[in-house]
């Protein structure tokens, strides 16, 4: 156990901070709310960036760029997005400071006052669909396909690094089409993108849903998400797509001539995941060791350790790791040899295990002459002895081998931690002693949502899709219900 | 000649608008000053970001990402710093809107005002600095080698599209090292990575020099630049690499223990080019008909077009084009097969010479019937016939030979438009009628260089790196000098 790392059973929340901190992840800025992203962390971010960035283009998408700051007025015009978006948010009210000849500091200089004050975008669907405005005539213009990799700034009272920072990194898509149908094909489709990218490449099982009416995006006539449970029975949202309908359309005036030569509102969607799935990845596999990552976006694969008495052995186990290195990244594996004189192994070894590095491969005199190496994963703290012969087959192999197991780990974790409850007193209960996601029955009003959500802090997650249809009582009122949905305590 | 673009001999600013916004690299917005990067824009700015990024990681460095804000007082803490950067940029005074219950509209809510106001990163030193103090504290934590890709946000009076917004887009180096002589190496380093990419990507030759001093970056010792030649003989600086000596240690107090153990400052470097360099990519190689683009660079490398008459042939054609296609794109070429039937060939002609892509091939069944296509490339308008055989092989080295003839084109130009000059009517009577560089002797006071660039709008651009030595007298003063430096109008 690594002492510098507070155990999970301890205190989750430090436990939490200490694998973003000590990990190299992230680091608390001097701006209240804002994070600083830290190389390792960054290196994780783009390497979740160019997976899901490449299905974008897949499906056809193009990058864009839109500014950074909103005129006040572009949020009063969608009323619902307003109530969700314009209050809690940076606003800019001037544009220069000056010297101020009594403190000798800077202060603000009141000629400069913007006319309008500017927003530092909570979200951009106003300023792009002011822009789609200019760039959408006729059905030939749609769909439009563009996605948006950006920062925007939320002013959040509590914050918490990567899982709610006033700042973070995103990607927001945004299309407009020519019908319903097409849009909610899209969305639908980006959250399928977004669930096999969790599954597939974050090793991170995820149910695929839509939200109750009271937890729809500021906007949207449906939100479609993926849920994730994260290590302390708590879920995490990972990604949303929404339906927006006609309504951005209509408050930006973006109109079409359909094939009929009808004129008609653009259909719109949008969808994001953010910086924030850094800390779902953290929660949902790591350790008391520190971290560990699938090693599909893992920044670093496999590391090698050389471990020797003196320069005459250092030199002829150099010669062999950088040999060995070399093939492995011919291998397409990303691969450190750590020469570092000044550290002993057994530090390295913590240091690569809270990085959460998926595997080690340590090099000695005495393997040498055998021909072999001691390989040990990250996930099972398994350690083996590999053949030189073949090694950088063999250590593909055991990458996509960890990878499996990481996801089947946290799948058999979410799948026992899924409760079908049928009364209230259980309800509480569970959530109390066992956490997870609870199926209970509900009766589809937002006031007994929230009733259940002050009396025990449990949010609707969603309504799964393909949803089995199921008579019932909801569990608080006893009023009839048609299916269960998926309740859980939430980040 | 495109009828959409304005000739430059008419009006070359108009031109340069028309094909910033008609070739579909940007537009206008909403929010003064900041415009939308599309799509066309935003793919060759991927293209660049990439190969900048894979140089920067060849050299050691690392990415991460700093908070957006930056408190007021950080840019009190170097006195050159705040004199450049803190007057002009967009300060955050709120954090939250409310509804107006006059009007109904949303205003800043007054209960809602910062302690401290914060600034929108004009430039990112003195945030990361202040991080920097947290990460270094010996000898063994140097080099810190640390890049952030970012927007950043500058006031600008008069901006216009890529040349100068508010908002844009940028690359920022911050390295931090042991020995001044390490951090020069740095700065002259990344110089270098800035002046081959300029020159083997972009193919836009530059001029390699250091600032005087009034030019300089604020809070640097030195600022190294490479300077680009327009088409209206007007320079543009396409990045400039600071050496910035111990002045953000000592502004934020990074120390480091040294091999001798004693305490001593950090030495530091920062270094950036932006999306500004598109705007420099489009005065230095396009013409009237629309944008040209270098192959390595450009988003799309070729187009085929096909020519039919009736749903036969077309089909015919459709097949071959698609094999084209794939086996173009096998050999790593950037391919579009254009199969839109609304639009008619002449109509993507123009289109597909107005964004700049380097080659056309178009299909015919005549030449289908001889195993050739049509070949057009873009910056001479030269027409050939290629076999079929070996299309890619053939189409690669074409892409290479317009690659290197943009270039020699440019070189040509900016070498025809370097001019020695020994008095100051010719120096004058040049830069009104022939533009480009004057080499100059100058007798090194910013007294004369003010007194110049008042009488003529002309600037010190550079003093060229490995500058010769020459005894000569300042065309404006008389006074003794030792070398000519680099004048010129500038953007």
């Amino acid at each position: 156990m690594n002492k510098e790392i507070t155990p999970r059973s301890k205190d989750y929340s430090q436990w939490y901070n200490d694998l973003v901190i000590k990990g190299g992840l992230a680091d608390y800025s001097a701006v209240r709310g804002c994070m600083v992203i830290k190389p390792h962390g960054f290196a994780l971010w783009e390497n979740m960036r160019e997976v899901l960035d490449g299905k974008f283009k897949e499906t056809g998408h193009q990058n864009a760029y839109f500014p950074l700051l909103i005129p006040k007025n572009f949020f009063s015009r969608e009323a619902e997005h307003v109530e969700g978006f314009a209050k809690e948010c940076a606003v800019v009210t001037h544009y220069r400071l000056k010297n101020d000849k009594e403190s000798g500091g800077l202060v603000v200089d009141p000629d400069a006052k913007l006319e309008e004050e500017l927003i530092i975008r909570p979200t951009s669907e106003t300023i792009i669909w002011d822009t789609y405005k200019s760039w959408i005539q006729s059905y030939r213009d749609l769909p439009l396909l563009i996605n948006q990799w950006a920062n925007v700034v939320r002013w959040e009272m509590r914050t918490r690094l990567f899982l709610r920072t006033a700042e973070f990194l995103w990607q927001e898509g945004h299309t407009a089409h020519a019908t319903a149908e097409e849009a909610v094909a899209e969305a639908r489709q980006m959250l399928e993108v977004y669930a096999d990218f969790a599954e597939n490449y974050m090793a991170m099982p995820v149910i695929r849903g839509v939200k109750s009416p009271s937890e729809r995006f500021a906007g949207a006539l449906d939100t479609y998400c993926i849920e994730a449970l994260m290590q302390d029975g708590k879920a995490l949202q990972a990604g949303t797509s929404h339906f927006l309908g006609q309504n951005f359309a209509k408050a930006f005036g973006v109109q079409f001539l359909n094939k009929d030569n009808q004129l008609d509102y653009v259909w719109a969607t949008s969808w994001g995941v953010s910086t924030r799935l850094i800390g779902a990845l953290v929660m949902a596999h790591s350790d008391d060791d520190g971290l560990i990552l699938p090693p599909k976006i893992a920044p670093l694969q496999a590391v090698i350790v050389p471990i020797y008495k003196g320069p005459e052995q250092k030199s002829v186990i150099d010669e062999k790791a950088l040999q060995i290195k070399n093939e492995l990244q011919k291998a397409g594996i990303r691969v450190k040899y750590d020469q570092d004189d000044s550290a002993r192994p057994g530090w390295k070894f913590a240091e690569y295990e809270m990085k959460g590095v998926p595997v080690r491969i340590v090099i000695g005199a005495r393997d040498l002459e055998q021909n072999q190496v001691e390989v040990s994963r990250r996930d099972t703290r398994e350690k083996i002895y590999l053949p030189l012969s073949e090694l950088s087959k063999s250590i593909r192999s055991l990458l996509e081998d960890i990878q499996r197991q990481i996801f089947e780990k946290a799948k058999k974790y979410r799948d026992e931690h899924i409760t079908r409850v049928d009364d209230f007193d259980t309800f509480e209960k569970v959530l109390d002693e066992k956490g997870g996601f609870i199926a209970a029955h509900w009766d589809g009003t937002p006031e007994t949502e929230n009733k259940i959500k002050e009396l025990t802090k449990a949010t609707i997650r969603c309504i799964p899709l393909n949803n089995p249809q199921e008579e019932g009582r909801c569990i608080l009122t006893g009023n009839p219900s048609k299916e269960r949905v998926l309740f859980a305590r939430a980040y």
